[in-house]
């Protein structure tokens, strides 16, 4: 074995390396090392063929390659214990880079390097570094398990993130804020939520993030950071129910139990490929959640297939639930669809000619309820009535604690601040009247609409970009939130690769009928032409 | 882009693929989807100059990728969502196969395959698997953190893996058996030793696995799996404190809190080059320390370099530490140096040269407290008296638990249940005597010795070569035991890449002044020439 710069090096078949090939991947080593982004872009080879590799997923080209690196901010400082040459034609060789990271573990690399005018390039690379203990994007504590089931029964088992507003026995609620978790007590006992579901089988996986006080829709939390989107690389996974959704979605956990007051269930799950649902107001006991808004919060379950969230809600509902008779109408308010994100429009009419063509009665519903000013007048009311419950639950610890808060959800409680008991009772009365008249116009009819007003928005998508298509999905799920309505999700539809959830709101307490009529929906959804 | 039974196939510069690669590439998948591992072996070149990288690190030569494979007992079930085909070179191409996992994430493989006289093959493979929410094998429970520092000190920052012997508050003890953790109760303090580190600033992240009753010096464990040993992938870890070893070589925690009755911590460190040490005996609170063997149980660290262990013992030993004036004399019993595994006396003999060119006084030591048969008689009498305390500890629960306990424990502990109180009173009277003998013998000076008789033993090897060097181990290890000695066990020799301890036994009390004396050992130990 030779060496080079005290690193063993190793060419198959005996013979020399490639002229330059190793000295051209400790140069790419020693960019690394030092974050040089522009040279790091240019031991890539240029064009849309390039590949890179690793746990998050595949990036394509070399311009995806290079934003990633700069979003990155410096690859962990690793030595090179060894590398093995594998030549395979005249400018073309593999070679694989063990290393030895200073913070401990192994890493390995592979790389297929090419040359050309320039010298050495690689044209593809796949990068193993050590795994960290857990990822603490999307956790905050997971065991094996964390709380074992309390029964048997229809979730014997699965596993279960739950979102960190919940009670877990042993364990304090973070709330998704460091100063929140270092304050608050071990509690004694487990939600009302995390119990039923152990009682029907399931084991407690771990205690999942959430964006801070679960005030967002995002899923970016400055302080543990944004859990991935496995379904959208480079994407952001959708809040504040987001780290459970990330762990369902990446295979980490089955079910994922959240929140939703004003889309924090079916946005995650929409953005992410997977099955939601906000349950009826009311309809599972909050006993043991931190609240945001009591007035509209909800828990409800993300999971990867419907089986496994309709066995979560017959353990947590009651099992009377409303059914309509025969097939209800799945009708789409024209008014409903403003504002939504490029193709969006298309893909979600595409499904709902699926459902139509697979014998579903979809129409469409102009009724007063649901028009332009009508929605407008809701989703005013909604965010005025949830922000004054909101800032009640938490402006005191908010005021006592400056600087604790994120930008963005600072500037929405410190909103919520402002709102006077006259504007949150008007709020109020709208919002009942809202809801008597949607109520009237939509008869056993189920609303039919997008899950979220956008696939997932990437990382680094613009400021403004993002609070366009939130306040356009916030106004569409304001809907089921002001009316106390059960949502769910219905994963099926892509656009460009990225999932978009169906959404299908019902009449309080139809829950349970809701998932199951949903295997067919999905089915129809789901097919591809 | 193009199809093939229903996979989206790209291929750079839009031309075909070539002829027979894409059929190739799927009939590689769906060998691993059936297991077949004589179809997977000849899917790979044959030879010594293939590869295979995963999360585990990386195989060489196509029979080690067979032996893998053999051991992994089948892939996870997966879909393959797309192929992208790089053509490099006539005969040469490379591919990347994204896979959608059925239990959830993405995956990706990345091959480069090359044309012989028997069609496609691979000649180098890099896979990345959706990574477990935690490595159960490791850990039992982690969290970001799962306890708080508790104050501020030399350990700022820190993290610490803490054996599943000790309590933690809000959990119960496993002790490495489900049966175990099933009826354990939720501890309502820490131990002393996790306080102590915690007083020092450092945090808990979490609970590592261990040896069942920590009665192996393995780490193989049926239940939970073997920790991974990043030091030489595919070999054991070493046990009892494994799932700490474990996640400090990992670089999932700074810090292994563990317990050594007779090599627990020692071994470990020598078989994945940490640092470690085992304590004076009773100079470390054991309150809240499930006991093996009270008369000869020790807490101890592992870390990766000397000063965090430095850092760990001075925040949880007594302050006077017992120090030998001017430099004490390093002694070898060559009677000590039996059983070694194939080239471990080269190594050792080696190590204790470079020793000796840095300056240290090494020398042999020929006393008949140190001769073959004390020693035979110290560790049968060692043997003995903890079986007769392990008993003590844990025969009452294992008696009502029948089957719980992997084979070579239980056979430990049935042959426990056979020591008789005067066998035991025996024991304990030769042991003192041993004692007083070897104090004598050894006066200021310190025990130079290997922390084990081999390097790791591969996952696969027999049970009786095991068996034999896990005696020879013993024999070793058992001197420090019987001695209350403090034992510290040094990285920095290799045997073909695989990491040897070289441990130092000092006098009781002197475990400060050993730590602080091992850095200069440990350079000279770690210099290659």
């Amino acid at each position: 074995m030779a060496e080079s710069g005290g690193v063993p090096v190793h060419v198959a078949g005996g013979g020399p390396a490639p002229e330059g090939l190793v000295e051209a991947a400790l140069g790419y080593e020693a960019a690394l090392m030092a974050d040089d982004l522009d040279a790091l872009r240019d031991w890539f080879e240029p064009g849309d063929e390039t590949v890179r590799a690793d746990a998050s997923g595949l990036l394509v080209g070399r311009d995806a390659i290079t934003r990633f690196r700069g979003r990155r901010g410096g690859a962990a400082s690793r030595r090179v214990s060894g590398l093995r040459v594998l030549p395979v034609a005249e400018g073309v060789a593999h070679v694989v880079v063990e290393n030895a990271p200073a913070a401990g573990g192994r890493g390995v690399v592979s790389q297929l390097w090419r040359r050309a005018e320039g010298g050495w390039r690689i044209a593809a690379a796949h990068v193993t570094a050590p795994a960290p203990a857990l990822d603490r994007r999307t956790w905050r504590v997971v065991g094996d398990p964390l709380l074992p089931a309390g029964g048997s029964g229809a979730l014997d088992g699965r596993t279960v993130a739950v979102k960190d507003v919940f009670a877990v026995a042993g364990h304090p609620i973070g709330a998704g804020i460091p100063g929140y978790l270092a304050e608050a007590p071990v509690e004694a006992r487990s939600a009302a939520a995390v119990e039923a579901l152990r009682a029907a089988g399931a084991s407690i996986r771990g205690i999942a993030r959430t964006d801070q006080f679960a005030y967002s829709i995002a899923g970016r939390n400055p302080a543990y950071g944004t859990p991935p989107n496995p379904a959208v690389p480079g994407a952001i996974s959708g809040g504040s129910t987001s780290g459970p959704a990330a762990a369902v979605a990446l295979g980490q956990a089955d079910l994922g139990l959240g929140t939703d007051t004003a889309g924090s269930i079916r946005v995650p799950a929409s953005y992410q490929g997977l099955w939601g649902i906000r349950t009826t107001h009311g309809a599972v006991d909050r006993e043991g959640v931190l609240p945001l808004a009591p007035r509209f919060d909800t828990v409800g379950w993300l999971t990867r297939d419907r089986e496994t969230l309709e066995a979560a809600a017959r353990a947590s509902l009651p099992a009377a639930s409303a059914a309509a008779t025969g097939e209800p109408a799945l009708v789409i308010a024209p008014a409903l669809l403003h504002g939504l994100g490029p193709g969006v429009r298309e893909v979600f009419e595409h499904g709902a000619a699926a459902l139509r063509a697979a014998g579903a009665d979809v129409r469409e519903l102009d009724a007063p309820a649901l028009a332009s000013d009508a929605l407008d007048e809701l989703f005013a009311a909604f965010r005025t009535a949830q922000a004054a419950e909101a800032w009640r639950a938490h402006g005191e610890w908010i005021t006592a604690h400056p600087g604790e808060l994120a930008d963005d959800v600072a500037a929405r409680f410190a909103w919520a601040s402002e709102v006077t008991p006259e504007r949150e009772a008007a709020a109020i009365v709208a919002l009942a009247a809202a809801r008597t008249a949607i109520d009237a116009a939509l008869g056993e009819a189920l609303l039919l609409l997008p899950s979220a007003a956008s696939v997932a928005p990437a990382f680094d998508a613009e400021g403004a970009d993002i609070e366009a298509v939130r306040q356009a999905t916030l106004r569409m799920t304001a809907v089921a939130g002001a009316t106390g309505r059960p949502a769910l999700s219905i994963p099926g539809l892509e656009l460009d690769g990225a999932p978009l959830g169906t959404c299908v709101v019902g009449p309080r307490g139809g829950d349970l009928d809701l998932i199951a009529r949903a295997g067919g929906w999905h089915e129809a959804l789901a097919q591809r032409d």
